[in-house]
């Protein structure tokens, strides 16, 4: 699909670390925040990947999307217990030691007093050499940044915060727009125009989307593009196409783009 | 962690394909619902992959899966739009002909009726050649299996009768048990005594998961096992260190074990 190619976007992975997302006991609430936010600011996020807290398992995993992605982002792992092992994979996936920040060291003295900084506490200021610190304004420990990789907390509100420092200071891409029109059209009907349209703007991705709500199939057509004027156009297009099937889009956005018109 | 080496069990991965996810427009439903089947089966979830539907990514995603774990299972893209690429994308993976499969043109034409079968309907029956059908209940198009993928659809009314058809037929593992306990103390507070545990009972994985309920920090304590004696034993080790440091396990599930047991 064009946008994964599209040269206005910088490309994001993002790796989910623990094991609580693969045994279902948690549903994963972190990936469309961050889909969001990256959207927002020219970034698409290309691929997530959830996987256990096992050493070699994020080495393999940091060192594979750090090469093949602009951007990699890591949630999880980072706190002070057996389980959190990501600080040390991820400085074994660069092949850098791990050493004690001193500017991480003095946030945890200052947040549990220095009597109280036992070893798994004092951990957390545990980074890759040449790392730079993320600031938690939650819990203390801080996350970091090493080479294009932004190592982050697993509890939503602390990544929230990290992502928002983030992506105050990183290289930004131009916004990816969106519009999304729903109909009660079966996407078999469609099909074949939507390849048309598909082939004749290949500067917009056009997604095709059947749902059931409330027991009755829906279709959500999403058009995604940096071009608003292709994307306006494409739009005009889809609508033309529902109304000539006799169906009305039931809502839509037009005309204007962001990411609150991504779900009507 | 043990767990992942444990050779009572299965390892599987999924691979949720579709940029609805990767969007944020959609938040996945389909992880934690398909963790707890294929953990009753005794099948470890090891990792998901979510890919946006680009070919080389899907063929590099299965081929890389299918490799490194017993089984793999697919959402998504076995439509009948344009981007809907799953079956040929999977079929490339393997270097298997794209064919027609004759019981599943049958059941779309019983579906849709000869006159309806429009191109894009009739695509839905093309599979890898030597492929196994995965029923579809809810809407004719079927699924597949070829080698350990398992190709399901993305809807999840859809994806969970195929997922309870394929879990019915497949090798199963012993069934990972779990056990959780919760409390009020902080992490950091416990964390060597966890990792004493831990190592004390490599056979069981212990899991520690802060978190904020209502404004409140708390700690939940994940065990798992395939061998309900070390589960047991742990568990109670578990409620002992927490009475030790003054504070009360306020819900836990102890002696009984199942996945309903995993939520607290």
């Amino acid at each position: 699909m064009p946008q994964y190619e599209n040269p206005d976007l910088f490309k994001a992975a993002l790796v989910i670390i623990g094991n609580e997302i693969l045994s279902g006991r948690t549903t994963d609430a972190n990936t469309p925040w961050i889909a969001e936010r990256l959207t927002e600011r020219g970034i698409l996020l290309a691929e997530v990947r959830v996987i256990p807290d096992i050493e070699a398992k994020i080495i393999n995993t940091v060192q594979q999307l750090s090469a093949d992605y602009d951007y990699v982002f890591t949630t999880g792992g980072i706190g002070p217990t057996h389980d959190d092992i990501t600080a040390e994979s991820v400085a074994k996936a660069f092949d850098l030691p791990l050493e004690r920040d001193e500017e991480a060291f003095a946030v945890l003295e200052e947040y549990y007093g220095l009597e109280n900084l036992t070893p798994p506490r004092a951990k957390m200021s545990m980074v890759p050499k040449g790392s730079t610190l993320i600031p938690n304004p939650v819990s203390g420990a801080p996350g970091f940044i090493i080479k294009n990789v932004h190592v982050m907390a697993g509890v939503p509100r602390i990544m929230q915060a990290m992502m928002d420092h983030v992506l105050n200071q990183i290289q930004a891409g131009k916004p990816l727009l969106s519009n999304t029109v729903t109909c009660s059209l079966p996407e078999s009907k469609v099909a074949e125009e939507l390849t048309t349209l598909q082939n004749k703007y290949p500067d917009v991705d056009i997604g095709s989307y059947p749902h059931y709500r409330g027991g009755v199939l829906g279709l959500s057509l999403v058009m995604r593009a940096t071009n608003s004027d292709s994307l306006d156009t494409v739009t005009q297009d889809i609508i033309a196409m529902i109304r000539a099937h006799g169906d009305e889009p039931r809502a839509l956005s037009v005309g204007s783009h962001g990411r609150n018109l991504d779900v009507v």
